[in-house]
């Protein structure tokens, strides 16, 4: 579909996110299947409403490079998977000690710590085995799957969240800050576009410019969470705001300024529609991007 | 190599053992890439002194039936990084808090819990990454995923981690007992024997050989593990052992007795021998099962 507005990303986004709901339902184990708790406990997290960017990102570069709808689901799912896994675990007491994510009480809170960090587990197991057993082409698993255990380990998310912890309360310092940001969202982001690549067999121009443009639009999604958890209200964004201030968390907009963070969301969004533009024949690419940065949720 | 008495078993393990650490020490991230901390803490637990009994028993398994050691090998390294991963996780203070393991400090005694849960993610990532991406035969590649994941996940491992924390304090059970069991033990050394049938690319018969003398000396060594607890000092198994008593959790022999459960895990060495007899020319697989119940750590 052709959209140029960002009630049509919206519109989009809400599609995909229905689309992703339905596969996620079909393929997480029911709450009924013993035993019952961990998957309640999976359910929980991976089910509760949210905005299924990284699967709709997957999706929507996918279709704009040819890539068919059902070698895509199975990479869209598992990105929500590895991402439901990760706020489960970033969450816990050790961690960033959360107990509101997506509006509801996070997982460990409903279900006690070691449900929990089991639950988290079991997410990632399970968006590895998805991919392996439920992508049409058998031939494209082992490339989705170097993709995603990079983007997901230690050069990649986890990694990222490892250097978010060892920076708390450190002198801010744009260089860090990016670097943690890279790793800790724009690398699963950016995987989302690179798995959609490989699902349409794209040639290395289109597999590079999408690359580029996950890990521009990566970048300037999490500015955009930096500046919403300092201005925006808990309702708005459904988890406590300006808790990155009272932990000393390095942000964007701490070490460069609410306006120059800003200024450098919009900046990356334009570099990435620059760079997707001759890929992305319907506009839709262009559009999500720049809804990711004037969303207030 | 024919081998065929407990000697030999211990040499064939310390062989495995010894390719095993040095493919790990390969795979593994080096302790000086960013963040250093979380690559520390892998390696730490990873490359801890151990038995490598899951990646021995691949190697083995698959040799037993004309597979290559290089298709054979991610997989064993990526049998052990699960392994590794559930002990990290098992040992947190939410899970059974263990303070030592294979006679050095927990990981997160050592390095703390944030870093011990990210850690624990990390391995389990690597472990799925490094069958996707050093896996000689690609085809293989989605199959061997399928089967790890199976045995890791809900169905398998993590699934008897949750069932053995909801089943402390309740009542004897050897139903309840064989289910855990099965799940949080022997479902991995099954797939360590499935894993080997799919490099060999072995026949129907074969695989389901393999498979059921996978479960029962998995069943075996986890009775084995349970009778060391009761019976051995903490100098011999390199953790701190009567802990199953104290902390209620249900055991082979604390619902059988300490000599049924001995004869249980004869008996199941026993079909495992009869089993897998006409698949095991060089009766390297009958020694590596009496090898396991026999052992004293």
């Amino acid at each position: 579909m052709a959209i140029s507005t960002d009630n049509d990303a919206a519109v989009y986004l809400a599609a995909a996110a229905k689309e992703v709901d339905a596969a996620l339902e079909r393929w997480l184990p029911c709450a009924e299947a013993v035993p019952g708790r961990i998957h309640e406990s999976m359910r929980w997290s991976a089910l509760a409403p949210g905005k299924r960017l990284r699967p709709a990102l997957l999706l929507a570069a996918g279709e704009s490079c040819g890539a068919e709808r059902a070698t895509l689901l199975p990479a869209a799912v598992a990105l929500e998977l590895i991402h439901a896994f990760s706020l489960v675990h970033d969450d816990l007491p050790a961690m960033d000690d959360d107990d509101l994510r997506r509006g509801l009480p996070t997982n460990h809170v409903r279900f006690g710590e070691a449900t929990a960090i089991l639950a988290g587990d079991a997410l990632a197991c399970l968006a590895f085995e998805l991919i392996a057993r439920e992508t049409p082409q058998q031939d494209l698993v082992a490339q989705l799957i170097v993709i995603l255990g990079r983007a997901t380990g230690t050069q990649g998310m986890i990694g990222g969240q490892v250097l978010d912890l060892l920076a708390e309360g450190t002198p801010a310092d744009l260089v860090v800050v990016r670097e943690i940001h890279l790793r800790k969202t724009a690398a699963l982001i950016r995987a989302s576009c690179e798995m959609a690549a490989v699902c349409a067999r794209a040639d290395a121009a289109t597999s590079f410019a999408l690359a580029q443009y996950g890990e521009r639009i990566g970048l300037a999604f999490q500015i955009t969470d930096d500046l919403l958890d300092l201005t925006a209200t808990a309702e708005q964004v459904g988890k406590r705001t300006r808790k990155d201030l009272e932990r000393g968390k390095l942000t964007w907009p701490g070490v460069v300024g609410i306006e120059a963070a800003r200024n450098d969301a919009t900046r990356l969004v334009q570099e990435a529609v620059q760079i997707i533009a001759p890929h992305d024949p319907q506009g839709v690419l262009r559009s999500l991007a720049q809804y990711i940065t004037g969303r207030n949720h």
